[in-house]
């Protein structure tokens, strides 16, 4: 039997995606939408509290392309927590003219490939927890995908060995530190929560470091070999002015 | 000519996954809404009560994300009272505000890879006949996913003889044991009967051993090189009470 | 060059599966759902009079689970008269609550494999006749799913040599046969005709029959290392009676 | 660098597969469905007069099964007179009815793997001329299916030098010659233009045929080793009376 | 670790594939298609504002085939102006009688594969930014497909030396530049903003032209090894006559 690698595990995470059905959004009266509108931002705002107060966080983008019109990532310490947001957006107005186009389930985790040998409960490690229990930033743009390792043939991470996993992980861990600064990155594990394994989340300043980051680690041995990816979705940060904007018709 | 495993199977068993259309929900009266409520509720008593009788058992969940709104997943003696379930619950109100998003079909069913040489009919051993008809428990949490064993050039597991299965099984099994008393596991075989060859049903009182349990397998070789999975559905239990909030709008 | 097997071809035939539009169906008077069943009934008598005319036959089965609500499979002499058949049923009211959600065109078939020499023109040959040109039974459960022999790598069937294949469809032929009497099974190709090369019904009095004869035959080489398949659906035999309530609601 | 195969390339092809909503076409009058029929037909008309003038050319086709209702393979000399057609069936009241399902966008293909040398120019052969600008018959029977050749490991075509492939190539050809009379087939390249390489249509007055050339061909290296096919369609030949049978309720 | 080919990166690019909705299209009066189709117009006019003045450029196509009705490719300096441009045409009248089937987001890219050395900042290179801020040209034809270079057993572009993939490139190049003059070519990078990792556009006054370089192409290592394909859409320019003629109904 193979070592699986330790994994610790900080809050659960929802990302939930949304197209807006424009037309239907705009058969309704200036004064329905400015309701709805409204609710919607009382909603986010409630959000917002729990952020502050370090409950759970979350992070609210608009989406390029068709793939979906924004992104509702939502960190909490429960899966009841998630489940109770999640009805509560289904049951607010603006949800009767959205269409859910992909969401995905997982928990913020840290792996222990890198880990140095300690007595110390991580989970009491204060750099550790804020990394469990993270304030999502507000970058300007956000990048979302989910991955696997593979398991084909001769590429099969999960009949490599812990030390040949280690070794490759750490060289993989040397491309994402040169990123430090210009990328934050989420990790969240979702191996038997959600159909991949891992998703990614990245924050940035700047788009087209998500473009760098991915494809320099593509020929990176692990990403090389043994990455298989799920769509790829990018958007650009919202706050309330943006969202009303966002809504606006004439 | 390969060897299979022989089978023991129990009660037939239909996962049903369902979305709820929260636009029609909130445009009908708060009275057709309650009424709907009730006869669901209803429904859901008469499955309790064959639950109570040992004559079936069901488990009722909502799901996290967008897959579904909830799970509904039933045991029966034989074929026709699934069908017979099921067509009762399209003819139900509620029925009218929810989209088929998932569904399987499938038997529970125990392997004999582990089992002893005996003259015994296992078919009357009460330890056995308790896993065929199980009572399917209330934990907060429920996980389902279907998995299929691989047969892919070198990785073939149904051209591997009886006794490497045998041994492969063995270490798989002990990972499993290792969780008891943390996890309830249902095997449901679907070989002939729906699109992969077993569905898995997990319950916990911790959402986190669902994703502990299916990582550390995957390091093993009989998942590891053997196994294909298929999506992974995860949510919290349901009881009258929180389904009635659930479907509470304004 | 590498010598296809010949194979003997009977009536035309097409697996029609529909999912019932419940919503929609309780939207309309009692009045109109029971002319709807009756003009439905008699679509369905008119079947029945080509059964015992044996000019043709066919299935009608409920399906279990979210893929449909029921399967009509026709066998009959020419193409055209599958497109009529097809193009009446859309004409009956009920078909206006129906959605279709999948079907399969293909032609009964006899494979040589097995064949013995002989001078005879197979097509006179009574017992070679009853199996092309079947009378349906109306078991209590049928079993439908498409399959392909794989092409892949060292894996590929149509790169074997005639005798290799014939040799390992004699062992398979050997498990089907096992099953005589427990299992009625009606081979259909489809090479040319739709996405995979053969359909597969399979008609019991027990549907775990299915599970067993699939299961067993996975370890067979033909299926472990050529066989792929697709989809795989079940259900109960539907009478008018059946029908009849099946289509009732309150 | 690998030589390609030099093609001949005669006319742009669109194939344009929709199926009828017969719910919508029933709840219209019976006057607004004749008048939207004879409007339909005076369309085919001027597609005829194409046909007849050899400026162009058609096949119209009804399709068995789910996947179509029919079938409409139209041929000219530019994309724009495809684009033009495509718009004005678009355009007709009898569009309001159907739902698109699939199209393919292809132009009339020769590849020259079995050409002879000869300084003649081979657009000027009449012989070559009459398969590039191809009269489309008009049998009872019409089979499409799109297709690749395979780039899998040791099993790419693309990396066989011109020699091994015109080898090929001429043993699959006999198979093609050996059912002359019996199916006309209209090869397509769609490299560069749709998702597969070639579209294959095939005419005949026996479907039979259509299973019986694909059965046997699938066992030829070419294919065998080197085939990858999307989706078959088959269909029963449409002219106006059969048509406006098809589109008559009661 | 493997180095990765730096590349040059300009514009943000959308491509946005719509289907028009022509039922709905038909059913409003002709005062309101005409009011749409203005206000279109409008939008297209201010695009073309931006190409003028070279802030930005697109390209504007219809489509053949049921994949979409026309294709908007706009390239722009910022994220924020594609987002913006997109949710503006979303807003338009002509938007609601579209349906969003496709959407492809991507930076125009060079790969330095085949730079020479050199001391100069790239980016102040007339010749280079002229291909990285590029004026789409208005050929007649368009081709719109994305790929990725297969990482697959012993065909893994990315554990490739940089020595090898520069080879292969080199000689892939020489395929392209010998279509100079009759195509031009806009390669746009998606890796970690999209599902594919680069997407090619082209641009050719002569449709077969994309036949012939994607055909040819194929037979080169590079793709007949490495490359894996999205799905192709081709399509005809659409100027603002055109347009009006395409929208117009009886």
């Amino acid at each position: 039997m193979n070592e699986a690698a330790i994994t610790l595990d900080g809050w659960y995470c929802l990302h939930d995606f949304r197209a807006i059905d424009w037309t239907s959004w705009k058969l309704v009266s200036q004064e329905e939408r400015t309701k709805a509108v409204d609710e919607f931002v009382q909603y986010l705002e409630k959000l917002n509290e729990a952020h502050v107060a370090k409950t759970g966080s979350h992070a609210f983008y608009s989406i390029i392309g068709q793939k979906a019109d924004f992104m509702l990532m939502i960190l909490r310490e429960t899966p009841e927590e998630l489940q109770e947001l999640e009805a509560e957006f289904n049951k607010l107005a603006i949800a009767d003219f959205t269409v859910p186009t992909y969401s995905y389930v997982s928990v913020v985790e840290l792996s222990n490939y890198l880990a140095k040998d300690s007595d110390e409960d991580p989970y009491q490690n204060p750099h550790v927890r804020a990394r469990l229990y993270p304030e999502l930033p507000r970058t300007k743009y956000v990048c979302f995908y989910p991955m696997d390792k593979r398991r084909e043939g001769n590429d099969n991470w999960y009949m490599l060995d812990m030390e040949e996993r280690r070794k490759l992980m750490h060289s993989h861990g040397l491309i994402g530190r040169s990123y430090a600064g210009k990328i934050k990155q989420i990790i969240t594990g979702s191996v038997g929560l959600d159909d991949h394994e891992w998703g990614v989340t990245l924050f940035s300043e700047d788009m087209l470091q998500f473009k760098k980051i991915v494809y320099e680690m593509r020929f990176d041995e692990v990403s090389a070999r043994y990455g298989e990816f799920g769509e790829f979705l990018v958007g650009n940060l919202l706050d309330n002015d943006k969202l009303t904007t966002f809504l606006t018709v004439k």
